[in-house]
């Protein structure tokens, strides 16, 4: 069974870049249970690895392709069979205007994930958004534009 | 055509009730606009009135048909065309537990329509929520139960 | 006394903007109790007509006097002694930059008042905000700047 | 220079209960900058720790001294400078009825802390909520009760 380090984390994301399922197994569970944070269509636990990339392909969809995410730092504690990655995100909804910066269009938040990890695997993994993020967000995951028009269901 | 009164605002909501699509439009244009409020997944604008339906057809679904809504007041401006009726609303979310007092569970919120009429039927509708109504409802549309589980989706 | 019209409520706001207390009890009741909506630190129930006037006068502090506000229609029913006033507002966070489009620091909402009357003043008021208006307002009445520092106390 | 562990984060939090300044600066420091999530009246960065005992005093007011937490895990990054605690957290708010569930009354959430470090001492805190606790606790910090009454003040 492979230690929990750094690098390891590192792994278990890039894993999930691959569309290799074999290889995501390596790292993520097949039991799964994934928290997206908040109270919109998608927040919620996703359950199974299969729920989680669901999300993940959802999120490619609303964000036309556009996520980005920054690595700020990883921290894990081994013994405890925890993670936490803390990275700098932005997306803009798909057809939102290149230069909006309403929080209904561009995404732009500071978030971590916390990640408990069993026999070397992901079981658990929480999304968690700082400061005023959650509040924002909620703009963005919602199916309106800024003027209440269901553009973006 | 008719004059906006109370009575004809009452005889509108009464037609929605019938499922009989004529009578609906002798009070609801073809081209209705419709605003749910909030931001969650059913929230912003429904176009036309089959729009609409389909927005009540899922709040029925939503709430295993136990809405209940109790008439306040209606308020009407003939001149300029608005009607607003004030209405005590509850709902409990399918599946939830008859007693359960959570937010997530249970609709309990003062709320209004502000309708605007041309022509002796109503062209645009707007819901709207009193009170700290618009945050705790937002639980309620969430697709979360109480524990954070996507059990009502 | 006087009936309740829609000139009545007109001369009631009028009544708030001389500063006259005499001339705004005519409206007015003592024992008012007047809803802001929402949670943030002046939502709830102000507790008679120098509780509200109080509210006012922190409203025009938050805003630097920026505050405007648009009639778009006024609604009665003089029978169940209720009237309803709907309005554009808008206002800038004192201290802002006059052109930030920001939440945080731009108020830009159609909202309305619910006046319940009796004996010809007023006893109760509920503020009430349209659309996704209860979650960007709750940015600007926000302690925080857009960056999260607490530079709007 | 003292290096950092899991447990020199967990003596900086013990330090804070001791109420002996010259213990707490040996782990937080003189311009410690500190977020508090969401944007109630208490959100925002505290600024020095002053200002962030400050901010603590009137948790301890608004929960009655109910506060509670109970830690799940701690993890450090020491190259990067970076610790969080993550931890399960209840209080009650003053004067609230002991038996309540009501979101305005109980806290009852999952938290992070995101601390950076800097020569051995805490430069700068992020006080995080997991879930749907955002929302919820946005109800806790508001000066509403349940029926909207300011009576938390």
């Amino acid at each position: 069974m492979s230690e929990l380090t750094i690098d390891r984390v590192r792994a278990a994301f890039a894993a999930l870049g691959t569309g290799d399922r074999q290889k995501m197994l390596e790292y993520w569970s097949e039991d799964l249970r994934f928290e997206i944070p908040g109270n919109h269509a998608h927040a919620g636990w996703h359950e199974g690895l299969d729920g989680f990339l669901a999300f993940l392909k959802t999120v490619g969809e609303l964000s036309g392709g556009s996520y980005l995410a920054e690595s700020i730092t990883v921290l894990v504690n081994a013994e405890d069979g925890y993670s936490v990655d803390v990275n700098r995100n932005w997306a803009l909804r798909a057809g939102a205007p290149k230069e909006s910066t309403s929080p209904y269009h561009l995404l732009d938040v500071t978030a971590l994930h916390l990640l408990r990890w069993q026999d070397g695997r992901i079981v658990e993994g929480r999304g968690v958004i700082l400061g005023d993020g959650p509040a924002t967000s909620a703009l963005w995951w919602s199916p309106l534009g800024p003027d209440g028009v269901r553009s973006q269901a």
